[in-house]
């Protein structure tokens, strides 16, 4: 990682995914690794921060996020729209280069089983709180986060910043069909109104 | 509503989330009727359409839901940020003329019990599956999505099209503090690739 890799302090964590940013799930379980894609991934809580996503039972990252109880959600940025459309259309069962293939690159932090996206602008690393009714009935998931990290050139001090940063480094919002939308434009409402 | 006022099909509806804007609630139960603001909505499934929310205990919007049974989440636009700003910063509870002193008005279709709020740019009516154990412990609301409607002018055939529309339609992303960005420029990966 680079020099802007900073931490998050876990009070602001939420505010990484405030904005509805489609993220990619990362895992690793018993030496396998994978990313994949999540449109579906949300907040749940301020402190201790929580989050859901939503993993599909087809999917190998799923496989692994059961197994050890961990997953990274990151965001990938505009530079990495390709990136994030072949992670969240192909599959690992299908093609075990997947990740190679890609030029997805992962960096371990030590202590976690859950590897990190580079490049991306921000990373929450979670642990799985097992509710299994959530997760058979509506592939649903729900962990706590414990640590979280962000580029500082985005994101800094508690508040995002794409307006003063490269427009490569921008959130993406998926639709449908390799269509993308990026973040646009700060809007502020003076909060004494 | 206006002429722009259409329905969506219903195997489309999870399109009006996946870009993760954030959305008012809004719901009525006895006589009653209330509109906040959500970040943390999110879709859950394709078909039938499916929806989380997270309503906080203390909100009085989530009291007409559990007496109701129903909710719409709706996409407020860039005109009304402050709108959006000033129903998800007070209270009902604090001030019953909250709706009218802010100026949201309501459209009621016959046969639902939750209103919808006027000049949004899409609409989810929504039942509720009841999860006790998630609504207690979470604050986490799961519901079906059985009707759905957009503005024609940003959504048409089952795809956004902010950009080539009015700027202020442009669907708005929370960040905290009075911080919204709004949604923006389009970015098209070829699916072939």
């Amino acid at each position: 990682m680079n020099s802007h890799f900073q931490p998050v302090d876990l009070n602001k964590a939420y505010r990484l995914l405030n904005h509805g940013p489609t993220v990619l799930v990362s895992a690793g379980h018993a030496g396998v690794e994978n990313v994949m894609a999540a449109a579906w991934a949300c907040a749940l809580d301020f402190a201790p921060p929580k989050v859901t996503v939503v993993l599909d039972k087809s999917t190998r990252t799923r496989q692994l996020v059961e197994g050890s109880g961990w997953f990274v959600l990151q965001l990938p940025t505009a530079a990495q729209a390709r990136l994030t459309h072949q992670v969240g259309t192909r599959s690992q069962l299908d093609d075990p280069a997947k990740l190679a293939r890609i030029g997805v690159q992962l960096t371990r932090i030590e202590g976690y089983p859950a590897p990190l996206v580079n490049e991306c602008s921000a990373w929450l690393m979670c642990r799985v709180i097992d509710e299994p009714h959530n997760q058979n009935t509506y592939d649903l998931f729900i962990a706590e986060v414990v640590a979280a990290w962000a580029d500082d050139r985005v994101f800094k001090d508690g508040h995002w910043r794409y307006e003063h940063a490269d427009a490569s480094l921008r959130s993406l919002h998926y639709v449908a069909g390799g269509h993308f939308y990026t973040i646009g434009e700060p809007l502020v409402i003076d909060e004494r109104d």
